[in-house]
């Protein structure tokens, strides 16, 4: 029941499409980046489609055959199960989308570090702002955050315990973005969440995801993405 | 097979909780809503449960039997197959799921006009931030959002066409809510966004969601919720 899948999503980034990406990655999965392929034309051109009958209201987006499932959570959350990343039993899938929901959420607080009064401005227009949201979301933000998530891996090497999730991907790719936006900060932090270090290098280690990394599919982290290394943001 | 649920959220706002006690007042269901009954102090114990088996980051979440399920968006997953706020075919399943994802986001942005640098600061510490980040915020983030839903909305009085979903409910939440905060900029959009406003009052006048909305069960609006109205902020 091999799919092909097609993954819509900005060319240039990571992004949100990263987390996307390292679940398809794990999973082995046969997929065309439509965007790497032909451009970020064809992604405005797929958003803008009339006759879409579940359009998304922004990337990323998958189809698979005649699906087409937007919103990144609820992609993996489409993917998961099929590709042995979610548990298959109810209370399972929802405790892992429950975690992929809460990661979202300190992906948000974490973007808007460098956004905190608009999307549409530029970081330069937007400067002093960050400045101060970045010194008070690294107050608490990332230590109630990663705490959290640490306190779970007291159960095991992954989130839901013994079996890796896309979840697990997705915080890999959290503790990546973190680390490249802010090495100062991190490097006192990770002490203190030993166990989310661990699976973080856990993950990356892992044969397809190492392969992934190393291949020229990984976009490198940029000045457009989610996580930006701003030096004045870094203390 | 009644279930009584158990609702965990704060006792004193709408807030994210709201979007879930829509769902229960549709669905006609059986629920105690902890927070209101035994005060903020059972939320607080009931997050920092160490023997829980999958604790939530923030409230709400939900009991049902032996299961909690947290986060917003999850919890109506959880609870629209069971109470017929959402199809029961996968697709149908996961295209609700995306836009109740896209309003988290939209909510979320709504939220961030008067808290731009700090959830934990004061309003009135973040106030010559919040009056550019709303500022920036109307100039294209509710016409953007709110006209996505009003071309789905082409398809039939509700988001999916004929059938009521728990996106619709906490759609016409979005709009009391935008309504609440920000009356004379929504005065101005509304013109632009006919269906969107008819679905609102459609909802409303569900002989359930009128009852709720009508007793004392509904909190009203205030400034410690999502949506707060601050007069500079509305021009």
């Amino acid at each position: 029941m091999a799919m092909r899948y097609e993954l819509y999503y900005w060319p240039d980034i990571q992004g949100r499409g990263e987390f996307v990406r390292l679940a398809l990655a794990e999973a082995g999965a046969d997929y065309v980046d439509i965007g790497r392929r032909r451009g970020s034309g064809a992604i405005v051109a797929a958003l803008e489609r009339r006759r879409e009958k579940h359009p998304s209201f922004a990337p990323p987006f998958i189809k698979a055959g005649r699906l087409t499932v937007g919103q990144t959570a609820n992609i993996l959350l489409y993917l998961g199960v099929r590709h042995g990343l979610a548990p298959k039993d109810e209370a399972g899938r929802l405790w892992v989308h429950q975690l992929q929901l809460t990661l979202a959420d300190f992906i948000a607080e974490t973007h808007d570090t460098h956004h905190p009064i608009a999307l549409a401005l530029y970081y330069e227009d937007q400067r002093r702002e960050s400045k101060r949201a970045a010194a008070e979301f690294w107050k608490r933000r990332p230590h109630k955050y990663l705490g959290y998530f640490e306190r779970l891996l007291e159960q095991g090497p992954y989130l839901l315990g013994r079996r890796l999730s896309y979840a697990d991907l997705s915080l890999f790719q959290v503790i990546a973005g973190l680390r490249y936006a802010f090495p100062k900060r991190m490097k006192r932090i990770e002490r203190k969440v030993p166990r989310v270090v661990a699976l973080a290098e856990r993950v990356a280690k892992r044969p397809r995801i190492a392969a992934y990394l190393a291949s020229e599919q990984r976009i490198p982290f940029n000045e457009l993405g989610i996580f930006r290394h701003y030096k004045e943001l870094d203390e």
